[in-house]
């Protein structure tokens, strides 16, 4: 049974004198680890540790510092199939979902290995007769990362290289569902061989999450979850005087086009909905059919939904992985009920599954609901499971406009053959991340990972560019020299 | 005696269910207009008109939009005179003063006008093969800033102009104190037509910007002021999920090098301290003598602060003007009065000024204290009037390490010959704004005026490309092609 | 009769001792004025001014560079009607065309006013411990334009607000058939006040091109013309060392449909093909229809065609203006032969066309050819008039590399309701404008104007950026300022 | 004896029928290996290949194409002492020099995998009410690097990682004095696996170059060698169409300022001076004493100079190494002849340097020569040797002037302790690349290499971004996709 350690200033520590509470494997339903609730002291450690770190590694070269995270990336790498199963073994989703995660880690890396370019400062000659002005970017200080359970391995690395690379030092703190990957990462870690303090991991909770908004010596922090935390967080962080993005949570529609070509959309928005179980905030959770594309799409889809084989994400061929935890499949199968209640037509009914083999684990097969009605409880709600809701409109303008009166904005998807459609949703969808013929419109990793409304608070977000913003701040230097004194030597 | 209305919608509104309170000339000590205090009903009037102009003014191309900027720089420098004198009017400062404040409104309109150039969003083609993504930027919706008394015209346009030509529309809350100037502003904002509702205009004091913080429709609100209500505002926006800036105090130093060129120094750092009679947020109001430095430089400058013409701004000749009101006057003198009891030297003592021909003016002549002692009261706070504190160590390392003690980070400044010493104190110096052999840093409009500490609350800055960031979100989009699909034709 | 004059460090100057050509109204074909064939004296002169002119120029902030240019653009805008007309009557478009033409001027201007911003240089801090490193952009020199007959008014624009505002002087030379136009805007420039030499007007023909090609302080050269004399330019530029870009001709070709809306579609495509009579690198002059969309469009386009009115570009309704020569009148006629001779099917005959009341003018009406070979001289060739030649294809792949084999690669169209199709026609077709439902596809002032193939020589075209890369030469400064020699004071 | 190969198509190739040619170790004096003169097939063979790698290299992601760099820098950093060690027997240098050229070229690698992120294109949403506009950045096609002896493996780095990432196929003519280098870096390349075609390798001299120059399938050209041949090459290019930069001699100032560190300037000046045998194009080969500093600096200097170990770059403590061949030495000699000749002060003679064990290699000792006259044989050539010319002048704008009357633009230094000087040099110089107080100013990779006057021949340098702008054509797409077309579904 692995104890899950912290690591702080180098070093990897138990902190003895807190609660513990137990990791799952839920395809198993069994304990797989141990992980601390770590407190005010820990929080306190790593970020005094990642201050004492700071000048240090601030006047370190960009060119030096990328060095540390080229090699983090080849050990990644090389350790893809240990980092990838450890993510199934806790996250629950399947192998190859584990390492497309790993990989986009990976790439964020990569990006964040160019920050010599991309962090340069300005400068311009002359802004009046004889007097230059500078902008030179220095890094903000400490940053911290509070992640989600739904990607152990990506969700650190949208933050972590950028800030490490721009020169601040930092802390994560995992969820304490899943906090094996990350016990991996940072062994690598510990093996590139970071000067100690410039990366920390701190495992726990909310008495871990509140410290790390409290604490003065953190001047940035980073979350991901759900909205009303998100919310909160951000708040709070703001009243402490930081710098903060906060991204919520999703519940994202895709328009189906009559012209789509409708073999393609049902394997691609099936798989977007039911892939990871519905736990991604990417997945399409909302499906809108316009005009003639109902009657084809649904039926299509159900059977596809249907053939999906669900499972332990280490077997061969499963395509949807387990439910990360028991509270986790008792919220689904409730919401469900729910939907039932409301009216919906519940065509596919995923709760209840049992895996043979895996009788103990925590699986929901793929869900739809026909006729949802805007403004009903499983519209609103962010089910985060398997669960697809199907609504009609007879025009892509109602199309929109329905997805547009929903309050979050994280991602928007059409399907359809016409550049007019697709310019029409792209120019007036609110969401951050639209896909045109695409299911999960992740944002590649140099560019932004772009929620909107109740999807995202703060105004940079993850990835790319916007983290040099946001871990950087601009020091702008108005310098006169004048020529005159030259003569004095 | 003028009234001063709303601008709300493209009509003038007079608030009449509010309470009026006066707005002075502060070199005559008299009431020139009446301002509402404007609340709940005129911010929701104002946010539902910007709302309701928003779609037409986003579809409007940016091409089109920055016209009515480039009309409104030309209607704004042909008013030069009546907008400079109805600053120094209100505000105090020199007729010189505040033509150079209008010059940089001005040039905030120029830059803005770019924003064709600056806000364009990416492309990357084949992100995977066949895959292109775009990023494109897209106004946040309603905009607001909140202004306070010492620059009138200029602190509205660092940001408004920005929101306007990328698609937001606006609305302008003025310090109660000098709503006069964008009254005069806003007959030429209506003379240049733009649509009703774009561009609107609130006054009043408190009672005016809470509702401004709490309105749903109100997305991103910037703000210029003390840092109580900075952090204050910072944190209300915060809680309602808007994207915020707020810019607080200052108490800027500036470190005297023995090899510094004194004449030059001394009039510079002079006029730094003293002009707009220290009612600047740049102002120099700590000197930290480095060194041989200090004898031949206080002895300077309390010859040249002592020959300092004080009067109505107006006059000719003046170089410190009056003080925004009886409650500052009185604030400042009582701050004097607390640097005597704490045990600082205090060799020019401004207080009691009176002015021939302007006694019921409030005048306070430049004030100089030696021996000042870090952390007394006249240290900390940030006094906001012509008086400067001397304070003397031997090397620089001291003087940055004193000046990196405070809790403001807004500008600091050096004067030296000498290239290493002005390496380090750019490299080292924590503040946002930093003057080489310059007395006030003010950056030019296509660069961020960039506070650091506690002057500033977020991460984007008023200005420039900051500006884009701040009023822009991006929107990520995911397109996929298939080529097989062309063959259906 | 109008004189045309030079204008060489601020004054106007008269070439007496050099040849003079006529300058015709082609609508009335009446002379209009005579312009000087100026030679290596006066292109020495304007070159040695522009070089005297150079160092104060580039001292001169940016800030105050661009007061120039946005001066010159309000008075464009004020004198609209004088410019456009002279244009409409020396190069023969109509009056709504010239108008269209002078907005392209003032756009360009628009951008160039923010050459603050997009001439920034870059700072890196600590490209090694304590060692940073600057690239600042400074002004190539002298530059100068070989501008075309065609837009008399716009391509001196594309090049020489960018040079100025970035701190080069210019020597401008029209086409000598065109000069009117520029003398009333070097009549602007003069009343702005530009310093002396900063901005020059020689004007003439290839007595005057090799001159500036040769002369070793014009450091940069930008052309608009035929392909042999770009090619000619380009070569005789470099073999002098010098920076250049020059684009070359055009032929344009643009793929229908079968999807496409016919009646818009057509409409467009007249325009394209058939105004300014033809005379517009942009111009479509190959339509390649796909599959079904041949028979729909090719009735409905002889329609349009026939129905254009063609007369004096100032007369009310006139769609189609004049030839700007009559040697032009003569080659396109005569072409129209060739392409009868080779087989083409001539539906549409607009040889010897003759306009009441301007019996003496130049004039081809809209000409149209089917059935066009690959290979033939009128697929070939520029034809630089109203003739459009169809082909037709089964596949968008035989359209687009039917377009591909072609040697130029200025534009190329595409009109279609499938992203399907617009996303492989932009990913594969070699041409560096690109129309989707576009029938010119210019390039806005703040994206470059990209011909590919031989359509340009170089790398850096005119407009926006490019612009800025092209006129600027990077330096880069790397400076160490070792802390340690500081202790020295 | 180790014959040299072509690496065509992914294939090692013997080009058995042409002359082969001796490559040498300048330390023994011995033949090392032999290498082919390819001709007009080799260069055709690789012009073909890389032309069919270019369709799929180019639809390749560029994600994917920079994972080949990625491998390709780990080999390089697994492979330093090989590689190192060839450069050092084939150039001459010493081994830590040759490991400091390597550590370049690893940076361009790691540089040139931030391309995702730098070959962004733009996008303009609603340029007109509806209408779009995106820039994309596409390849040029194949392009070559013709490589000079100095640096055989920095210097194919500055371009070659760029055009790969970019989706260039590519082709590299080292230098047929030193072409063991890239034979080894070739063998990694293989190793890497990029698909054949992508990168190839010929060897040659002038029957090679020409033939590159010529080849139509080849589109960018990118050259380093001395001015005549850049000349000839630039403007050869520019006759065929090609896109082309060609960076030639230099004969770099270094400024002596009186307050400058006299120590830490000998130091650092005379190892810019006689590092790598003073064959390095950024090398101090003209000293200019201002004032007072002459005399310290000069005595200091040649002490300095003359305690330098000469000898076999592989061997501990040796400073200066080999002269590349047999015929520099002579030329070296012979200039310094003509310098005695011509009267300047020659203080150190390094002519007829034997090195203990190595008396059949080539080496000059450090030279230097007072009293150097603008104007003379000495002064105005690129000696391309340990020789140092030291000039005296009173002030800086006498040495400003003295530097700036030089043909040469490619360095210049200078040594102060003034921020004054700095900023008057680094403005006033005209010099591409400048150093404040640096002996060897070169450009970080993520920044241009940026000749001036007849150091260079184009607009876009190597290395950094812009060889984005020189490897990328621009494709404007402007598109309507008119929402009233929506309703036809």
């Amino acid at each position: 049974m692995e104890k899950i350690l912290n690591y702080i200033n180098g070093q990897w520590i138990d902190p003895s004198d807190v609660e513990y509470v137990n990791v799952y494997n839920p395809a198993f339903g069994e304990v797989r680890a141990h992980t601390p609730l770590s407190g005010v002291t820990a929080v306190d450690d790593a970020a005094q540790a990642a201050a004492q770190a700071l000048p240090n590694w601030r006047r370190t070269p960009a060119q030096d510092r990328i060095q540390y995270l080229l090699k983090l990336r080849q050990l990644l790498k090389e350790h893809e199939y240990e980092i990838a199963k450890a993510i199934t073994d806790e996250a629950g989703k399947t192998f190859e979902e584990s390492k497309g995660e790993l990989q986009r880690a990976v790439e964020n890396l990569e990006v964040a290995a160019g920050i010599p370019s991309l962090m340069k400062g300005e400068f311009s000659e002359d802004i009046a007769r004889g007097i230059d002005e500078t902008m030179i970017r220095q890094p903000v200080g400490v940053g911290a990362t509070i992640a989600p359970f739904n990607f152990p391995a990506m969700i650190p690395f949208w933050f972590m290289p950028y800030a490490l690379a721009t020169g601040n030092t930092y802390i994560v703190k995992p969820s304490e569902k899943v906090p094996t990957t990350m016990q991996i990462v940072f062994r690598l870690i510990d093996q590139v061989g970071f000067p100690p303090g410039v990366i920390n991991l701190v495992n726990g909770s909310k008495e871990t999450v509140n410290p790390i908004l409290d604490h003065p010596l953190i001047r940035a922090v980073t979350f991901v979850g759900s909205t009303p935390t998100a919310k909160y967080l951000y708040a709070r962080c703001a009243a402490n005087g930081k710098r903060v993005q906060a991204q919520g949570g999703a519940k994202n529609p895709v328009v189906i086009m009559p012209d789509a070509d409708m073999d393609m959309t049902v394997k691609i928005v099936s798989e977007s909905a039911f892939g990871s179980a519905g736990q991604r905030c990417l997945a399409n959770s909302i499906v809108i059919t316009v005009g003639d594309s109902h009657e084809p799409f649904v039926e299509s889809l159900i059977a596809e939904a249907r053939s999906r084989k669900v499972g332990y994400g280490m077997d061969e061929g499963v395509q949807t992985g387990a439910i990360v935890s028991k509270e986790s499949k008792e919220r689904i199968e409730n919401l469900i009920g729910i939907g039932e209640r409301e009216g919906a037509n519940l065509v596919l009914d995923g709760r209840g599954t049992v895996v043979p083999g895996y009788e103990k684990g925590w699986f929901v097969r793929p869900t739809i609901f026909l006729d949802v009605k805007p403004g009903s409880e499983i519209w609103k709600t962010e089910i985060f499971g398997p669960v697809l809701s199907v609504m009609h409109v007879n025009t892509l303008d109602e199309a929109i406009a329905l997805a547009n009166s929903h309050q979050y904005g994280n991602q928007a998807s059409i399907f359809t053959n016409s550049g007019v459609a697709a310019r029409q949703f792209k120019y007036e969808i609110e969401a951050g991340n639209v896909g045109i013929n695409i299911g999960v419109a992740a944002p590649m990793a140099f560019f932004p990972f772009s929620g909107w409304k109740d999807s995202f608070f703060g105004d940079m977000h993850g990835q790319g560019m916007d983290m040099v913003e946001f871990f950087t701040q601009k020091k702008i230097v108005v310098e006169r020299w004048p020529k005159e004194w030259t003569r004095k030597f």
